[in-house]
């Protein structure tokens, strides 16, 4: 035997994801798997369905998954609503938005980008002028950038694009579970996601939902495969460019019709049933307020060391902090440090944050006091030896005091 | 909490997959994740794609994942190698052929279909004929298409693709693990698989090996997306019209290079390294000798019972046999028994050999005598109560026969 078994080192996962998977996901995962059309298995369809409409909020019927990354969900959602020549408009104050752009543009779409600076949001007002002069088929936002820690508020996106008749799409891969997000009363028609950093999964699955004008859309472009379509599947509308991509066939899958498309993952729905459901059960509300108060507790603690952070406070995630590299500090080295004494993961950068912000994350299973703290007192102990002259204590105090408000709080 | 935990029903997976998992690959799957860039996870990479080369028996420097199932590689392969307008020929024997068809389609191929016989191959002269007449740039080819359970034998079309300069891409999703496959000594530039078939995982990754040539074609279609590329970055060629089955920037992922695309789905990587070391562990031929004794009891053993078989007996796959249903025979009733009564799953088919035949597989965990003898048992039981005049202890007699001889041979 040339390798030995699986036996990863013990990390605890606090950049911006993947983070630690709850151990009751990777429990979920370990089921024997079931036949691809066994009533067991469209069973759990139909449940990871229904669980997925309450962590979108949503009453989508077409609430499902894709099989791939987050970013394949991206795609399918823009490859099947996009035919190349349509408009979109992406605001970009981030890589998520570039990532938009880029998967938008070899979809054939014309893209229209309306940027800010990093560390900012775009503002809906300079958002509504470009919409109302380009008239888009598609306007398409990351609603969590986690490259800059934004949170671009989407409510404002969703009234501009139901003035101008654009169908509104956003990637909540980072933001669902630990953040606000009504896709319903926001007017998103398309949002999708992935398990790997508030639902406290592993990436490789990719949940999504649409609404009834996107069904209405994909519908129009509805192209049965060779082999499966019979007489009354009439071709419609353009052939979208992807067959793995293609929701319209994806829907035809998961709905009442069973067509076969790919063979669904069945240990990654497991897996991403698993995720909705310990969501579910703790209650939305509960879950993103959880991570507001463990994203308070490090955001303090990071201060409380003498630290700054990066960014729009206003707008910021609940679940990922960026925190200024001081002066003089290697940040590779930090991360490296916190590695290997530590076990400990925080994130570097990209782009123009490249070696200028570290990224916390504080999300799904990791989402915890423990957690944070320990993360804390590391972070503290590193930078010391690393020649910063950190507050000693600080960042355990701090965010301490944070847990003790929201403590007194819940008893007042 | 609306739903309980994940529980499945005990089954046992005869169909042509997926099928049930060895149990060292859901344990290997139930590990805690790293981070995307920890050594440990860069390391497992590495491991995954030497593995993968003894599997594949490659020299392939490019051998690694698609994040997805099978249909994934087959169109990150396809997108990839082919522009629009490029011309590709299809030999078709079966519903897998023609979802290259559909899926080289899609990425704007001219495609030029060989087709034969449901239940034969396609004569290796005809699929001459059609490429030195059209001259294509790649030709693909599932290897094994358990539509019909026939297996195109491949290293007379790497002669025919190298005599005209093509690329030869082959889907080796149901047969690899199972049936022999050279990669390099047949002269295939592109093949990919799934893991839910000989290999003995789950569905949701789909590993995929590229010749030096394929990787050329690949790299002169090199653009890196918005976000990562540098001024070294000068965008090659016709820009790949998907990003997540961009493989020139897959490569880059896995490569030394590191280039973030998507967030590897490090559950799946894990299964997958456990599937190919297990396989590796075994030995390639004696993993194939297994598929090939237990699909021998198998088809002894439907003969046992008085029932026949589907297609050309020279070119069967090992790992699954088409059995006429007979006559007067509710093919979907007895599934559902077996199901039923046995927790045993075999499988229906699709297009014209929907209700004529049912497809028993013996493939991955489930090429083992126990498995074979139960599913003949149980299959005889149900019969008889179906009013099928089958031959009692015949199954089970003709397997065990074929047990017997194996094993006096072995003793030889």
């Amino acid at each position: 035997m040339p390798y030995d078994q699986i036996a990863p080192p013990a990390r605890l996962l606090m950049g911006p994801g993947p983070i630690s998977a709850d151990p009751r996901v990777l429990r979920a995962m370990s089921a024997q798997l079931v036949g691809q059309f066994d009533p067991a298995m469209t069973a759990y369809m139909g449940e990871t369905m229904e669980l997925f409409r309450a962590v979108f909020r949503t009453g989508n019927e077409q609430t499902f998954l894709v099989d791939g990354t987050a970013r394949a969900a991206i795609e399918a959602a823009l490859v099947s609503l996009c035919e190349p020549g349509d408009r979109v408009v992406v605001p970009v104050f981030g890589r998520f938005g570039q990532l938009l752009v880029e998967i938008a543009e070899r979809v054939g779409a014309e893209v229209h980008q309306v940027q800010a600076p990093w560390g900012e949001i775009v503002p809906p007002e300079r958002i509504e002028e470009v919409v109302a002069r380009v008239q888009p088929v598609v306007v398409a936002v990351a609603h969590g950038d986690t490259s800059t820690t934004m949170c671009q508020p989407l409510q404002p996106l969703g009234e501009i694009c139901a003035r101008h008749g654009a169908l509104f799409y956003a990637d909540v891969t980072a933001s669902l579970g630990g953040n606000p997000f009504e896709m319903d009363d926001w007017g998103v028609d398309v949002a999708s996601a992935g398990l790997q950093k508030c639902l406290g999964g592993p990436p490789g699955s990719a949940p999504i939902s649409l609404s009834g004008s996107a069904v209405r859309r994909v519908e129009g472009r509805r192209h049965v495969e060779l082999g499966l379509r019979t007489d009354q599947d009439v071709p419609r509308g353009r052939r979208i460019a992807s067959a793995y991509f293609d929701l319209a066939m994806i829907m035809d899958y998961w709905g009442k019709r069973g067509l076969n498309h790919h063979t669904e993952a069945t240990t990654m729905l497991y897996g991403a049933r698993e995720c909705a459901r310990l969501v579910v059960a703790e209650g939305i509300d509960a879950a993103i307020g959880r991570h507001r108060l463990h994203g308070a507790a490090m955001l303090a603690g990071v201060g409380g060391l003498g630290l700054e952070t990066f960014g729009d406070a206003e707008h910021r995630m609940n679940n990922v902090v960026a925190v200024r590299i001081p002066d003089g500090v290697d940040g590779e080295s930090v991360r490296r440090a916190m590695l290997a004494d530590f076990g400990i993961e925080i994130g570097t950068s990209f782009g123009p944050l490249h070696g200028v912000v570290w990224r916390i994350g504080t999300m799904g299973y990791n989402a915890r006091t423990d957690a944070v703290l320990t993360t804390l007192v590391a972070l503290e102990a590193v930078l010391r030896v690393a020649g910063v002259a950190v507050v000693a204590g600080g960042g355990f105090g701090a965010a301490r005091e944070v847990y003790d408000d929201a403590f007194a709080g819940s008893l007042s």
